[in-house]
């Protein structure tokens, strides 16, 4: 489905191999080849400063927001986020989520160093859009000092949340779009998790990704 | 998934033999019964000025716009909009869409009289939220005035507007809900249908219905 659609949208996929070097490999033997420009996925100021406006539509439709749960994948959409919103409204939490599969930005951010995982473990989650072995140097240096913290969630509270989305608010989301209900009922069951607890007031989920391919939609709502 | 949704809002779902007569006969016997309140689908002011909120939010958002079109059951949804959106933009067209396999409406404002449908076509529609047989008295009064015409659209089409939500705009719909964009899209590839053509301007699609279960979805997705 995301094959399908980048190219409807004009562009040419090239396949490279399913780990970080195999990815950056391949971009930078094409930019070499063709003189094209490479556009990171989340680690440069540009990136961070266009995924931020996530926030700031956050912050503009409601100021008094209390806390914002975005999944962390690179890191560029949540550390956008976080400065978007944290300027704005110092109060509000900005909650990060991953999968339990593909935790390195907590681990990261826990040990104050940057960690990266195997790509072995964080190609496993459903959530391939989260599939970073580790968060960008940039995005590091911002969710150290922004973020509250980071829920994990596990693979099964993951489908239930792209079920829920389905039946109930009739979104089509993939399992990363899912992540961040999945972490806001971890928190409401729990009370708290990983070390975050929600504040009261206002709570945003950030959705980000619904380009699931029938089959796999299909096998998550037991009718695949 | 409908029964299950109304169900989860705390509702007493009684079943009844799928016609009009067996709807309107079961629900007078409750009524009867238990002193309980009928509340009609579809014909009766109120429910009509309530489903045009709908028109006074596309009014309110997009004064300009050219073309509204609404899926038609019994017509409550569709008189409410009309009655809205053309006393605010007069020069609004007001379309209607129905299955080839339930085109009362269309039917009954061509020849200016009320025409019903056998039960055992209009359920044969995938699209079960416009399986009515006929509109109501009510509403066939104010369609026949203010509604432009009616467009009919096949089986397939409807199918193929349920994959396209799916696919690229992540919105599950119900057939009935893709009612519209078949339509739409049956407006644009023939320059007109079934007397309608489309004027310059923005055009709003009516999304009513999201409520398909797992098993239809995956069906007409092609992953089921």
């Amino acid at each position: 489905m995301k094959v399908a659609n980048t190219e409807a949208l004009g562009a040419t996929v090239v396949r490279s191999p399913n780990t970080q070097e195999g990815r950056e490999g391949t971009a930078a033997d094409i930019a070499a080849r063709t003189g094209a420009v490479m556009t990171p996925p989340y680690d440069h100021p540009a990136i961070v400063a266009g995924q931020g406006t996530v926030g700031l539509e956050i912050v503009e439709d409601l100021p008094d927001v209390a806390n914002v749960i975005v999944p962390i994948g690179g890191g560029g959409l949540s550390a956008g986020v976080a400065i978007a919103v944290k300027s704005v409204n110092p109060r509000c939490q900005v909650i990060g989520v991953e999968p339990a599969l593909a935790a390195d930005a907590q681990q990261s951010l826990r040990e104050g160093r940057h960690v990266a995982w195997p790509a072995a473990s964080v190609t496993a989650t459903s959530a391939d859009g989260v599939r970073t072995q580790v968060i960008g140097v940039l995005n590091f240096a911002v969710l150290s000092e922004l973020m509250t913290g980071v829920v994990t969630v596990d693979e099964d509270s993951i489908a239930a949340a792209v079920r829920w989305y389905a039946t109930t608010a009739h979104l089509v989301t993939e399992p990363t779009g899912a992540l961040s209900l999945a972490a806001l009922r971890r928190l409401l069951a729990d009370g708290s998790a990983d070390g975050v607890t929600l504040q009261a007031g206002p709570t945003v989920l950030i959705i980000s990704g619904g380009n699931v391919d029938p089959a796999t939609l299909c096998s998550i709502l037991g009718a695949g």
